[in-house]
């Protein structure tokens, strides 16, 4: 097992009707001006954003508001709302949503927190120094954000999609009311469940050891949302599903699911952010598409895992050679996906892509990892390349 | 699922030599003057505290110690460190040891955030708002009280032990070197892996209704703990097996496995509580006796979680009516405790009671609690009566 750090402050307040505490929260952790920071326009239609300010109204906290929060997040935005916050005097973020508004909110909270362009912590050329306190109200269970110390953040110039971690960005609290899930169309359900799933699974495939505990958690984790996304496949309104999907997502990127292994793997991710940036793909449905040619491209190379990962989580029979198991393990997983209604490859994923697509993603990936990455099996440029022809 | 609050804001610090890391850590936590609270003479043995303290020399950082903390820490020594911590302004607490030390030092945080008597928040009278913000060196896996919100401290006239929570109790940060347990005696190495069991089954065996993650990370928990103390057993050395049980120890009482649930049964803790305050027994191998007879006496109350238990802990075969896979589970749970040396009635704990004393114990647990308590069955004085009976 690897040494590890755990550090999950955020205060979760989890439950029907949830979202009532929020003011008494602001107040709790000091907060005296608030920017209530959103994405598009459901949860205005849905009413919640109204709710939200009525609350504050009535428990007399300030605030301005600002919208406007997309998947992937722009930085334009991130620099609004900084200068928005320093105009206003805002000492506390509120994001109400999923990962968009919660990434852009902390995006904003380094920025207000930190002297010069916040860019710097994104473009990996200084560290903050602190962060605006962050609340959130949870809309979509995928991401984590909620509990996690990290951040993504789009820039409009070229694209370039980049990720900042630190603890300063971890946000005080986190309502989370299962309800507020329920309006979600069905495949952006799916892809949180997707996105959930593979925040442990790309902790869970490592050559690097760890413990056992980890792991007994991260497979108990990735039963019940495989048990749940179903189950919301067939009642979308079933609450207890819809509270099981939402946990899971906070505990599986809180960092609950990584104690003692060797940091993970991470491919996964890295190839649909590739996807992401060229065809602005639905994240969760991204790595569903590449996942099953990842794994078959790496599994000899994590056998133990992938084996174990078979019997423990997919219910494979322990019958056959360890690779037959392996085999049968990754089929389950692709099979699971078709029956979430997630794609398996880029083709259901509605992108068709061209040789040179392909090359210049696998190129731009591997600039990205400095040339290597992955701790299933490590993968170069032609392994990339290698994956994404494999999911065509 | 019930609506539930999880806050754990411990920052943990988990591996060898992790130790090292603490005056960087006091100070990121703000401490300017230290009160080092520890319990025996192991600490300064093994020369842990001498590490401990020339850190702090080397850092610059001035403390004062006060040692003592004995298992059931007693309200004087609290008043003491009150005392100390006033006279010498100090203005952060740091606990070297295990459940002892760590209560105590709570209790000496809250005393010194707080006027008036400190025992009034054990006594119900009224609430802490605030307490000395608390490190914690963490010597001995068992307690879980390097992440939890709770204390427990005995009053010396009438020997009254009384546990208080408040999340302003729960420590800035653990620092976990499993090392640092190796040197344990075996039977309080088995007693930790019981209370950390404990912790967990109190928790899972409710009529209350609760959530499938949580069912499935206490059973993850369950399963490794009993593992790896098999293990400690042949090997007190592992390494592998220390952190294990060590880590489990934190998420088994941070309040994890009790997402979504009622609130937890946790009479078994309550009758312990009366055998150890009037034979001063090892916490974990008083539940250990207790347990076998308050599962069957209370198990056809709750034979759905018995029977899940079971097969997904114990590992029973699904063969014979729900009643016979239920006492099957419990059989092998006994099995276990043999197997790690812990007893499994109060004869095997040494505790040779009279009539009379097993009255007075089933009196004393039901004044404590009410009247009545318990979510897998209602326990009542004359219940209460009857387990300590079978328990003989």
């Amino acid at each position: 097992m690897h040494p590890f750090n755990y550090y999950t402050p955020t205060k979760v307040i989890f439950g029907r009707n949830a979202e009532e505490k929020t003011a008494g929260l602001i107040r709790e952790f000091g907060g005296k001006k608030v920017l209530i920071h959103y994405g598009g326009g459901s949860v205005v239609r849905s009413g919640l954003l109204k709710r939200v300010t009525d609350s504050l109204d009535t428990a007399g906290i300030p605030y301005v508001t600002l919208g406007g929060a997309v998947p992937n997040p722009r930085l334009g935005l991130v620099y609004q709302g900084i200068e928005l916050c320093r105009r206003e005097n805002v000492d506390f973020l509120l994001a109400v949503g999923g990962g968009s508004a919660i990434d852009s909110a902390k995006a904003i909270g380094y920025g207000v927190a930190n002297e010069g362009d916040v860019w710097d912590f994104y473009d990996y050329k200084r560290k903050a120094e602190g962060c605006l306190p962050l609340g959130v109200i949870l809309t979509i269970a995928a991401t984590g954000s909620e509990m996690s110390d990290s951040s993504v953040i789009t820039k409009e110039e070229g694209l370039v999609k980049r990720g900042y971690s630190s603890d300063y960005g971890r946000p005080r609290f986190a309502v989370m009311d299962p309800e507020l899930t329920m309006t979600l169309p069905d495949y952006q359900t799916a892809c949180g469940c997707t996105d959930i799933m593979m925040h442990t699974m790309e902790r869970y495939f490592t050559n690097g050891g760890g413990m056992e505990i980890t792991d007994a958690l991260a497979e108990g984790l990735l039963c019940t949302v495989m048990k749940n996304a179903e189950i919301l496949v067939r009642d979308p309104k079933d609450y207890d599903a819809r509270a099981e999907i939402m946990w899971a997502g906070s505990l599986s990127h809180n960092g609950l699911t990584g104690c003692g292994n060797d940091g993970g793997d991470w491919m996964t991710h890295k190839l649909e952010h590739e996807l992401g940036g060229l065809y602005d793909v639905a994240h969760g449905a991204g790595l569903a598409a590449i996942w099953g040619s990842w794994a078959r491209y790496v599994y000899r190379d994590c056998l133990p895992r992938f084996r174990r990962f078979a019997i423990n989580v997919m219910g494979v029979e322990e019958a056959g050679t360890d690779e037959e198991i392996a085999l049968k393990g990754i089929e389950a997983l692709e099979d699971f996906f078709r029956r979430i209604h997630m794609p398996t490859n880029l083709r259901e994923l509605g992108v068709h892509a061209t040789k040179e697509d392909l090359a210049l993603m696998a190129h731009k990936c591997a600039v990205g990892v400095n040339g290597a990455k992955g701790s299933a099996r490590l993968l170069k440029e032609e392994d990339m390349l290698a994956i994404f022809r494999a999911s065509m």
